[in-house]
């Protein structure tokens, strides 16, 4: 299993990123087809209490980098990807990988 | 639902971070008593196929702020708290999240 992660930093207008996440990203993001278990998170804080070094977190879980590959490719997948640097004003950081075997 | 994030930058020896972190660390982390769900994955690539920003990430999923606390807090989480620095040589950013409600 490998999963897709999106670390979202601080952005300048925390109000408009939350609108812009909840009413045109994420609509793009579920809208990918084949796209299966996600879980999206927004940050507290560090463990000791201070600011916490990123503001949302993303992450989906695939079965293969391939279908990951796929998912992002579609014509949904490049929507969604484009869409980001329109509201993710503290940047982005994506990563992909493979969960450990328990 | 909240979770605890922990993000791994690349070691300095990549082999002995394994090690350790295979047979010293991730035996500590799951001692600690009230641990529920966790995921630990390995970064494959940046999504572009580039070098990720990071290295290894670690995911604790608890039912609240407070059960994460007490987890970490127990004598069993100060130890592997304490043990991090001792093969985190790429440095390790530590965050609490809220999963948002889907």
């Amino acid at each position: 299993m490998v999963t897709l992660t999106v670390l979202y930093g601080k952005p300048d207008d925390p109000a408009a990123f939350e609108r812009h996440y909840a009413e045109r990203h994420m609509p793009l993001v579920v809208a990918m087809p084949g796209l299966g278990r996600w879980e999206a998170s927004k940050a507290i804080s560090a463990t000791g209490g201070g600011e916490s070094a990123y503001y949302r977190t993303f992450t989906a879980w695939f079965e293969t980098v391939e279908q990951l590959h796929q998912v992002l490719g579609s014509e949904q997948g490049v929507a969604a990807s484009a869409d980001v640097p329109l509201f993710a004003t503290g940047g982005a950081t994506l990563f992909v990988s493979e969960v450990d075997v328990r």
